[in-house]
């Protein structure tokens, strides 16, 4: 069956893939400095960011990757209080991460401030706390900002970046990671969204050779659920020194704020991989 | 971007979605008296196979479906001897059961004989273990031949068919439950493909209603990736009287056959849901 130009379509050539939303129209559409912007609104995902014809993220399941990229490793650090987000300019993972309330300070720091406007625009929920006094919103290089902010200072660092082709493409470098490595108190955490197991195992198993040849000991990678990425199966890579499989279960069952799809048991269940992908890590 | 007439699309209608296999070419094409059977070479994963436009399975990524609608049932039972798979034609579930040295008879029964000589043709890989003496292949409706099954006398029941709509919709009956119920030993199991969470909430909160209402005691569901199934989001349910987390982890680990998706920590992980999840079928 073909598709009529009421369908939004995202291309994976690569594995030669494509999943489409069906759209009502289209609510904006920009070029920025960066990117080409565009927001859709859907028939049964609520509004869809793309950004160069990517799909960034839909109102219906957002929720899964934020919670996916935030609470993991903020459960796994024994104490975060220097947060630092690359990219993440729609603001919904900033939420998540204040949500903890050690937190004292996130630094978001997405290139293009463009993305951020539109998100307050279409995606108000994602931009409730933007305000918060604890959240500084950075529109400036990542790259160079991880260059200059003084060394051991950082406890988290969470890349929420596009893939890596294009601007996205030096945030899976070995000169970035050792920046985050120098960045990151001795106790710091990394983590780094990792695409497909399915469509990107090639891709996956280089980051974690990057991540370790970057200063990073100990890296371990986990899944969870994403419907409008390319495959449906997404992971995350977190890097540190220390065991990644261990993180404060009681206070991530204890925890005072709401998440739909993250608990501690899903937390744990994330970082069991299968077979062909254990092989693939080894 | 519109998708050109190279590609097969699948769309989930009551989603809005859709998602597409770049193929090179349609290898086959038939109206049988329940279906028409198509399969195509697609250009990245191997061989396709459609009934009524719906994907059934690809050759790159059916391991995930066929181990795990197999093997979490057969080491959650105890001893697994006499097996029973409703529907199933493609003969990659079958395949898998014959792996547990311990069943001595399987009952594969699928309505359509046209599904499974098209599979020996079209997907040799799954059709292997078709001979094997305690395989029984049975081309009739699966629901008359559970009617007729002396009670108490199976293990275990597979029911690896097509979406609850059109000839698969009796398949998720109380009536068929019950009968289900009536054939399986006190201590047999059940176990159903059960669809995607994200886009199919309300049939996997009516599933377990129903399951309980035909006459079992407890409900299980867990989850898999799928790439090639809407929302790349797939659950099996389980069915029986104990409890259905349980399984048998050291026989799991020490099996004697490979897997590539499925082990024994993937089966204890694939038990928890997220909490959207389990509020809907708290």
């Amino acid at each position: 069956m073909n598709l009529d130009n009421t369908w939004f379509t995202e291309i994976e050539k690569s594995n030669n893939f494509a999943f489409s939303l069906k759209v009502k129209r289209k609510l904006h559409e920009e070029q920025s400095p960066y990117q080409k912007i565009e927001v859709y609104e859907t028939e049964s995902f609520g509004n869809l960011l793309t950004l160069d014809g990517l799909t960034m993220l839909t109102d219906r399941d957002n929720f899964i990757y934020h919670e996916m990229m935030t609470h993991p490793i903020l459960f796994t650090h024994l104490n975060p209080k220097q947060v630092v987000i690359i990219g993440g300019g729609d603001c919904g993972a900033l939420k998540e991460v204040l949500k903890h309330k050690g937190v004292e300070k996130v630094y978001q720091i997405d290139i293009d401030e463009r993305v951020t406007r539109v998100a307050e625009q279409f995606f108000p929920d994602l931009c409730t706390t933007n305000n918060d006094p604890r959240a500084n919103l950075l529109f400036e290089d990542g790259i160079k900002w991880m260059q200059n902010v003084p060394e051991n200072s950082i406890d988290v660092i969470i890349v929420d970046s596009t893939d890596p082709i294009g601007p996205g493409e030096v945030l899976f470098s070995e000169q970035f990671y050792a920046q985050c490595r120098r960045a990151l108190k001795p106790d710091g955490l990394y983590v780094q969204q990792s695409e497909s197991p399915l469509f990107q195992l090639n891709l996956l198993q280089s980051m974690h050779k990057t991540l370790q040849a970057g200063g990073f000991a100990m890296t371990q990678t986990y899944q969870f659920f994403q419907c409008t990425y390319p495959s449906g199966w997404w992971t995350g890579t977190l890097a540190g020194e220390g065991d990644l499989t261990e993180f404060r279960y009681e206070d991530a069952e204890n925890k005072d704020f709401t998440t739909h799809y993250y608990n501690p048991e899903i937390h744990s269940a994330s970082l069991i991989l299968p077979n062909f992908l254990l092989e693939a890590l080894a």
